[in-house]
C-alpha cells in the first residue's frame, strides 16, 4: 500500500522567501549566472536539501544535485528541477519555482517514508537566462549533458564583459572539463527529466486553469539585425514618387507580415510572430525622410513548417516592397532553433496524475525556451509542467499563487510516485 | 532703350567660393545663426556689396541690406535675397545662392548703367535654419518685419544652450527692440520680396527643368512627440489574442495612413506625409513584445484641406487600431502652420520673363519653408524662384550647376528690370 504522501509546500515557501530576501536588489531579484546572486541561491538550496537529508553533489560546471536514493541504485534516475539564475531585477519564481517544487515533492516523500525504486534527483541548474547574461542557450543543462562547445567558453557576460571560462573558474568550477567534452549526466543513467516552471504567458490565467502540461518547446527562425536601406530626403520637398522611405517600407513589411500571421492564426496554426524592435536609425529626425531603419523579428512554433511558411511570406514581401518602394532589405544573419517535443509517455502520465487528483489542466506549447529542451535534444525523455502566473515574467511584478503551485507539485509528486516506484 | 544688361555670374561665383572657404568645417559648411559662421558670411557679403558700390545698412536684428538706389526714392523698394546661415555641416548653396543671385543681378545692372526707378535691395537674412539652431521659424525675416514675439528671445540655441537675446546681443544687435515690437521694414515701403533658393528636392533634376516658379509654401499639421502604449509581454509565451503590441499597432497606422496618402496622390492632390521617426522604446528588445513606441509625423500641403483630410483619416485609424489591438495612442501636442501663397502677379511676371528668355521652367509648390513665407504672411507680395539642385540639401553633398543658377539669375534680373523700372 502506498504511503499517504503530499508535497511539503511549507519548505518550498520558506525556500522561496529566503531566496527572495537574499537576492533582492531594491527593485526585483538579481541572480546573475555564474555570479554572486546565483551563488547565493545555490547556497540556500544546499542548506534546504541538507535539512531534508538529501545527498548533495555538484558537477564540473556548477549544477547542484540533491538526491533521494532509490532502493535499486542501478536503475536510471529521474531528475526534476529548473534553474536558479534570474534576469536582472526579475521575479523570484522564474526558474526557482521548479527547484522549490523538487524540494516540496521530495520532502513530502521523506516525511511519508516513501522510498522510490530509483533515485529521484532535484537539480538546481546554472545559467539558463541567455538573454540576460551569456547570450547562448541552456549553458548549465548542456554543460551537465556534455553538450557545450569549447568556443562557448569565450562568450562574454553582458554585464561584466568577462568570459564564461573566467566566471566559471571564479565560482570554483572547471572550464577545462568543458574543453574536454566532459559530461556529468550520462544519457542512459537518466530515465526522465521533468521541469516545473511558471507559464510566463497569460493563457492559463485567462482561461482559469492552474496547470499546463507542455506539448513542446518551440523552434524559431529569427532576424536579430535586419535593416532597411532607403535614402534620406527632405520631407517637405520630396514628392511621393521620388521617395525611398525606409520607415514606411518597414511599416508595410511589419503590417503585412502580421496580416499573414493573422490568417494562419485563424486557420488554427500555432505560431507567434513578433517585431520586437522596429526603429528608424538615430540619424532620423523631423523634416527628414528616413534613409535607414532596423528591426528584430522573432518567429516561433512547435511546428517548424509554420515558421517556414511565414518566412516564405516574409521573403515575398521583401521582394515586393523593395521593388515598389526603391529600398533595399539587408536581413542580416538568420538564427534559430529546432522544436523540442516533450515525451508523449511523460505527458500522458502527468495528465493522468492531474485527472486522478481532480486538478484542472490543459495541454499547451511552451512559449519560451527551457532547460527541458536541452534534455530532449540529448535524447532523454523530458516533460514540463506550467504553473499559472500573473504579470508575465522577467520583471519584478511577476507573480504566482501558492495554491496553483501546490496543485502543480501534487501532479508532479503523483506522477513521480508512479514513475520512480 | 533698355541697356544691354546680364547677371554678373562671376561675382556670384567668387562670393560663393569665398563663403565656402571661410565657413568650411572639415565636412561641410557651418554658419551658425547669430554666431561665428553667420557673422563671417555677413562680413563677406558686406565686402562684395561695397565692391559693387551698394549702400549698406543693417537692422536691429542683424539683417544686412545692400541697396542700388532708385531714381525715385519715394517709391516702395523691391527686396531680393535669402538667408546666410546654414545647418551644421551643410551645403554652401542653401540660402547663400539667393544672396549671391542678388549680387549678380545688381552688379549686372550697375555694369550696364541701368538705373531702376525704385530701390532694389539685396537682403542677407539672419537665422532661417530653425531645425538646426533656434527652433522657431524665420527669425531674421520676421524680426525685420516686426513680427517676432518677445518670448521668442528666450528660445535657446540647440548647440550653445544660450538664449536668442544673449546671442543677438553678443553679435552687436538689439534684443530690446524686439521686446518693443520694432519693425525695420514697413509693409508700405516694400513693393515685393523675391527669393531665389535651391529646390532642396529632386523634382527639377528628375524632370530636366532648370528653374521652378513657386506657387506656394505649404502649411503643415505635425505630431512631434506621439506615442503608442501597449504592454510588454514575452514574445514566445504570448499568443496573438493576448497581445497589446505597440510596434505592430504603429506599423499598421503608418502603413494604412500611407495607403490613404497614396489614394489622395493618385487623385492629383498635392501633399506629403512622412513618418520621420518611427521607433519602439529603448526598453524594447529581443524576446519582448514592444510595450511602447513613438513616432513623428509631418504632413504638408499648400492646401490645408488636404492636411485636414489626412488627419481625419489618421484619427479614424487611431480609433480603429486602438480598439482592435488593445493599445492606446497619445498623439501629444499638434503643431503646424498655414500655407503662404506666392503673389499671382509676381508668379506671372517671373514666368513671362523666363519665356522671353527661352528658359525652361515649371510651376511647383515649395516643399520646405522659406523666408518668403514670412513676407507673404506680413501682406507683402512675395515670390520665389527655385534652382534645380542635386543631392538634396542640409548635407555637404548638396550641389547646384552654375549654368542653372545663371538661368535663374537671368529670369530674376529680367523680371526686376520690369518691376523696378
Amino acid at each position: 500500500m502506498r504511503p499517504n504522501f503530499a508535497p511539503d509546500i511549507a519548505i518550498a515557501e520558506r525556500f522561496l522567501a529566503d531566496l527572495a530576501a537574499r537576492t533582492y536588489d531594491g527593485v526585483g531579484v538579481t541572480r546573475e549566472a555564474y555570479g554572486l546572486g546565483e551563488r547565493i541561491a545555490h547556497d540556500v538550496f544546499r542548506s534546504y536539501a541538507e535539512s531534508v537529508g538529501l545527498t548533495l553533489v555538484s558537477d564540473h560546471v556548477g549544477n547542484l544535485y540533491a538526491t533521494l536514493p532509490g532502493t535499486d541504485r542501478s536503475l536510471p534516475a529521474i531528475v526534476i528541477g529548473s534553474h536558479l539564475d534570474s534576469v536582472p531585477s526579475g521575479g523570484n519564481y522564474d526558474g526557482a519555482a521548479g527547484v522549490a517544487a523538487g524540494l516540496a515533492v521530495v520532502s513530502g516523500f521523506v516525511a511519508a517514508g516513501f522510498s522510490p525504486a530509483r533515485d529521484i534527483t532535484v537539480m538546481a541548474i546554472r545559467a539558463e537566462e541567455a538573454g540576460a547574461w551569456f547570450p547562448t542557450s541552456y549553458l548549465g543543462s548542456r554543460g551537465a549533458l556534455g553538450l557545450l562547445r569549447p568556443e562557448e567558453l569565450d562568450i562574454r557576460r553582458r554585464d561584466s564583459g568577462r568570459t564564461l571560462a573566467e566566471h566559471m573558474a571564479e565560482e570554483g568550477f572547471d572550464p577545462a572539463s568543458v574543453r574536454d567534452g566532459q559530461a556529468f549526466l550520462a544519457r542512459d543513467r537518466v530515465a526522465a527529466f521533468v521541469e516545473l516552471h511558471i507559464e510566463q504567458g497569460p493563457v492559463l490565467e485567462a482561461e482559469g486553469v492552474p496547470v499546463g502540461i507542455v506539448t513542446g518547446i518551440p523552434g524559431s527562425r529569427r532576424l536579430r539585425s535586419a535593416r532597411v536601406l532607403g535614402r534620406y530626403d527632405h520631407s517637405g520637398a520630396t514628392p511621393r514618387a521620388y521617395r525611398a522611405d525606409a520607415a514606411i517600407a518597414l511599416a508595410e513589411l511589419a503590417h503585412r507580415l502580421d496580416l499573414a500571421w493573422e490568417r494562419m492564426d485563424a486557420e488554427g496554426k500555432e505560431l507567434v510572430c513578433t517585431f520586437c524592435v522596429l526603429a528608424t536609425a538615430p540619424e532620423a529626425g523631423f523634416t527628414k525622410i528616413a534613409g535607414e531603419a532596423r528591426f528584430e523579428l522573432d518567429v516561433r512554433s512547435i511546428e517548424l513548417a509554420h515558421c517556414d511558411a511565414l518566412f516564405a511570406e516574409l521573403h515575398d514581401l521583401v521582394a515586393d516592397i523593395a521593388a515598389r518602394r526603391k529600398v533595399r532589405f539587408d536581413l542580416g544573419p538568420e538564427t534559430g532553433s529546432r522544436p523540442a517535443m516533450m515525451d508523449p509517455t511523460i505527458r500522458a502520465g502527468l495528465a493522468h496524475a492531474a485527472e486522478r487528483l481532480g486538478i484542472p489542466h490543459r495541454a499547451m506549447p511552451s512559449g519560451g525556451g527551457h532547460d527541458a529542451a536541452a534534455f530532449a535534444a540529448a535524447g532523454i525523455p523530458a516533460g514540463m509542467l506550467f504553473v499559472r502566473n500573473q504579470n508575465g515574467s522577467h520583471n519584478p511584478d511577476e507573480a504566482m499563487r501558492m495554491e496553483d503551485f501546490a496543485h502543480a507539485c501534487a501532479v508532479l509528486q503523483a506522477w513521480l510516485a508512479e514513475a520512480a516506484a
